[in-house]
């Protein structure tokens, strides 16, 4: 049997099962699958150096998956080969019966792909459009960093590719010089609703990756020996360091002629039409259902991986990193930024473990990931995604996946451009550490354009959900001062999972020390009343303090914590609470949702009888040219924190 | 004086005041408005018809400032022509005076462009870059629509087209053919920490506009003729329908050589620094300052604006409608899905309302958007984004900036690529309306990366904050059935604001009928009991008022309302728990923060003592076969919510 013929039979196999288990199922994308029918076949039988029964070998080539709807030709594939599926003790080799249960409750095989439901084939979670390939060229930076010889082939769709993020992703992979990944763009003609745009029409597609610096292969993407020869290039291209893409023609419902066109996406036929769409793919493959077994379709192992053994040692104390870097001077004025604690925290850090990533979005001297950067030891592992945030937190999905710790930083108002890209990063089970600066509204004179004013609720979202792991979806991570943002970084590293950490841009004053200690999931009582609970984070806990001083003229000897984290111990702060008659007053210079929310579910669940004001930002902030402008303008100045909790314990005109 | 040398001695004046406003306010970025001077004196003294006067002016052409950091140049212009600022009785011409309150608290001029602060001669806020492009393609199609000769500029910042949204805008106006659109791609070569990558060079994009089908003008964007060439050719290719962009070459901090290269972004020079300036400033325009007037710089007025009187009818019921659309058997059936209501109302709304568009990302067939799209009077106002969310939510800005009514609607999941973009409608004061379909997890089988999860706790953070206008930031409406679907959308439409439509993709029975009245901030009582209170929404509605009847049995008479708008009347809501011996259960099918914290944050503010528990999705959600599955999966089955109410009440093992 030829090659052609071969992988022509083994597409029609996979295509026959898409369309079955589909069917099976209700619900899926056959369609779209049996366009890629002899392109995953040449990948998956040929091209890709893998091993089934362990698709996750380190040094295996990777598929990403970005058009993630059309998942069942991949699950066709791994249970004909055996692929192992299933976690712990639940790890076994895949087999077709595996392929009824798709979309089932308890089912590895996802509507889309996840590696976190047991299906270990895939490195992240894919199938909000637009993301794969930027996992993928995370995945090509940690190889090459590891010296491992692997090649990323990534499947996109061609509506996907509207995506601007596969833009950022081709121009990333070019700056970056990624030769090993390939971009397969599936041009099968057809998004959801409609056909596509001339503007991802294979020719236009071909031109745009040309521009960005691209060899652009156009083929049929129906024809094995084209398909072949075009990956056989991108192999020699790889190895001079030259970027290739193919540009794949393909028939949406491929040899089922009665599923093409628009009308079928996401619906898989039934009954009669089942009937008739098998029959028809039969027809394209008259003789060749003898015997799918060829040599011509050998699956080449990986090499062989040799585990290194990485060295990751104690990060020193932040004195001492203040001190060690020549900060001296500075250390001693008792003032410093926390997104400089945390740019210091991050160069300590990248010394003391290997596997730490920064990663930037043109705004590393803001957010200080400078000091990691500039570090001549560290820079390699630095990497610039310039203004385009949703490729960097996709990349970083990519590292994670290759066992990296990725912490990627910009203004937390420009992290919001990233928002669904953490979400399936969370999806993902990736170590993701997110740090976004200049927050709140100190950053006053540049406006509410560069202020991160709903990031705290919407962060707190997902901490309110548990991962694949039993932990928080994510940790929000608001340091007051410099030692916090210090600790706070390095326990992310040592965390796994997804942590928000929250920078502010002025300098503000030490209040803590290098002997306190900051755990995920805790909080610090900065000084203990008896009249009210105030309870604050990160830049507005000097502003609280401040009021203490207004409130204690006025007789209020209040409590002040320092709620730096969400999630938090409830019980700790109830027992607060009472101890401060059942007042509370929540500070924050953030959009309401934040901590007021997380302390007033707390106390709601509690069942007590509480009371409870919130301070944050009630308004849309606009320019003003100091902190305390703004501050005022917000009504969030230390005088106006004295005045509320003053009016709330009956006081006026304080 | 020649053309040449007004606009250099313009643009020198112009340079002039940035350096000074930008010293006086002690931040800004005087360099990136250099290198505008005279590409921004060319368009505001030359080639686009304005009117100083009245700068939103109808048929005015248009100036949106993507890079919106540099702004002070604009600034500058403005007050050098007298332009209107301010709103209402402080409506006057700008002078340079003005300049001197940069960034201050109480003054019009923002750190970056916002028309609701007083300052009208934008459309929209920016300064989030990559936003800008995609506001002038909404700006354009609405010219289009009102049949006015409106060209819109856009100045671009080259690291800024590093944002994949400026590759969508591309495509968009490529698509819509809107050849009276520029793009000004400014190269400075330096974004805010280095110098910008190869794959914003002007020769790399000036291949990959011509990819995306423009005439890429590449240009010495200090080459006063250069630049009118450039735009000339732009006027005549608009007038043939091409598409143009203009790549103009040009130096970050022009004509004051010693705040060149990469270190002076965003750092106005002060002191003597300021005087170096100024003086190689002057250096490059010896002979120039005898006159700056000149007839070579006439600005050129725009056309006389005829108000056309648009009738807006009053839109028609929706059984009346089910009716007129040849519905009505699915009506008889007492089912419908809200996100088919909504495509109902829509449609209904296109035909009363001439200015109401609607815009999807390429779902409209998921979305039911399609229902507006397919009718033939309607599909003018239809504009398909494709797969590209950012883009799509711009344009609605710029859309709702010249008078129209925009829906956007997609899967609630990918309203989340959006978010910053969606801030940045809200800053501007954009009467945008979002709808997103497949909300909760009843998309099921799809898994998490279709589901809309977080949506309710984001749009909520909005909710929290009063905008310009008063207003809240954003009302959250969760339609529970049909009727409540419809009522809602033709309530948006009313409203002049951002509100976000939160649908679902099963049919579900009808609750209400056309004699409810749905207002924003509303609620309504399904079931008055007395033993607790059950507050849900959409979706859950349903599964909470199975409960109901397993409650019943067990002898516990519940009340439950549909909360289908945040904010919400919280006086109504806590009379109702009070009624309800104080035992509140909210019921949600989305992460925490949403509902759940809302009652929570008003429970909490009232003081009194409530016992609240909360039932929302607490697990990411995997792929399941039913509905029930899913809700089972995530313990929100009806009869979880039975047994969590009977155990809030004592009463176990119902």
């Amino acid at each position: 049997m030829s090659f052609e013929a071969a992988v022509h039979a083994k597409a029609l196999q996979l295509d026959h099962l898409c369309l079955e288990m589909c069917a099976t199922a209700g619900s899926g994308h056959p369609t779209s699958a049996l366009s890629l029918g002899h392109l995953a076949t040449v990948l998956l039988y040929h091209t890709m150096r893998w091993v089934p029964d362990d698709p996750r070998y380190p040094t295996s080539d990777r598929l990403v998956l970005s058009e993630g709807h059309a998942v069942p030709l991949i699950y066709a594939a791994c249970a004909d080969l055996g692929a192992v599926i299933g976690t712990g003790e639940r790890r076994r080799p895949m087999t077709t019966n595996d392929l009824a249960t798709l979309r089932e409750a308890d089912s590895a095989l996802e509507g889309h792909p996840s590696p976190m439901e047991g299906f270990p084939f895939f490195d992240a979670a894919t199938g909000s459009l637009g993301q794969g390939l930027s996992i993928a060229a995370g995945l090509a930076v940690a190889a090459r960093r590891d010296g491992l010889d692997r090649r990323i082939y990534c499947l996109i769709g061609d509506g996907e590719s509207r995506e601007g993020q596969i833009a950022e992703a081709l121009d990333f992979i070019a700056d970056q010089k990624l030769s090993s990944v390939l971009p397969i763009f599936n041009c099968n003609g057809y998004g959801q609703a409609d056909a596509v745009s001339e503007q991802q029409s294979p020719a236009s597609l071909a031109r745009k990756l040309e521009a960005a610096g691209f060899e652009a292969i156009t083929i049929d993407g129906h024809d094995p020996a084209a398909i072949r020869d075009a990956f056989d290039r991108f192999i020699a291209n790889s190895q001079s360091g030259e970027l290739t893409a193919v540009v794949a023609e393909t028939v949406k419902g491929w040899g089922a002629e009665s599923l093409q066109g628009g009308g079928w996406h996401g619906k898989p036929p039934t009954g009669e039409k089942l009937q008739e769409a098998h029959e028809e793919l039969n027809a394209t493959g008259v003789g060749l259902t003898s015997s799918l077994v060829s040599d011509e379709l050998k699956i080449y192992p990986p090499n062989e991986h040799t585990p290194v053994e990485l060295t990751i040692s104690e990060p020193m104390s932040f004195a001492d990193a203040m001190s060690h870097y020549d900060l001296e001077t500075v250390f001693k004025s008792g003032r410093l930024a926390t997104r400089k604690a945390y740019g210091l925290a991050l160069r300590v850090l990248g010394h003391a473990n290997p596997n730490v990533f920064a990663l930037d979005g043109d705004v590393k001297n803001s957010t200080f990931a400078e000091w990691f950067a500039n570090d001549p030891e560290l820079s390699d592992r630095f990497l610039e995604c310039k203004i385009a945030e949703q490729n960097m937190f996709s990349v970083a999905v990519g590292l994670s996946a290759a066992g990296k710790v990725p912490f990627c930083s910009t203004f937390s108002k420009f992290v919001t451009r990233g928002f669904d890209q953490i979400e399936m990063a969370i999806n993902s089970g990736a170590n993701l550490k997110i740090v976004g600066s200049h927050s709140g509204i100190t950053p006053a004179a540049d406006g509410p354009s560069q202020m991160g004013l709903p990031d705290v609720a919407w962060f707190r979202s997902w901490t309110t959900v548990r991962g694949h792991g039993g932990n928080p979806g994510c940790y929000v991570l608001q340091p007051a001062d410099a030692f916090a943002a210090y600790a706070l970084t390095l326990a992310m590293a040592e965390y796994d999972g997804v942590c928000y950490l929250r920078t502010v841009r002025p300098d503000v004053e030490f209040i803590y020390n290098d002997a306190t200690v900051f755990n995920l999931g805790n909080l610090e009582v900065l000084t203990k009343g008896r009249d009210l609970l105030i309870i604050s984070a990160g830049y507005m806990v000097h502003e609280c303090n401040k009021a203490l001083d207004g409130l204690d003229k006025a007789g209020i000897d209040a409590t002040l914590v320092d709620l730096y984290s969400i999630p938090f111990d409830v019980e700790v702060l109830l027992d607060l609470a009472n101890e401060n008659g059942g007042n509370i007053l929540t500070v924050e210079d953030n959009y309401g949702g934040g901590i007021g929310s997380a302390v007033a579910d707390a106390v709601a669940d509690s069942g007590d009888a509480f009371t409870i004001e919130q301070m944050c930002v009630r308004r849309i902030p606009k320019s003003a040219r100091t902190e305390e402008d703004i501050l005022r303008l917000c009504g969030l100045h230390h005088t106006d924190i004295t005045r509320k909790a003053a009016n709330m314990l009956g006081l006026v005109g304080v």
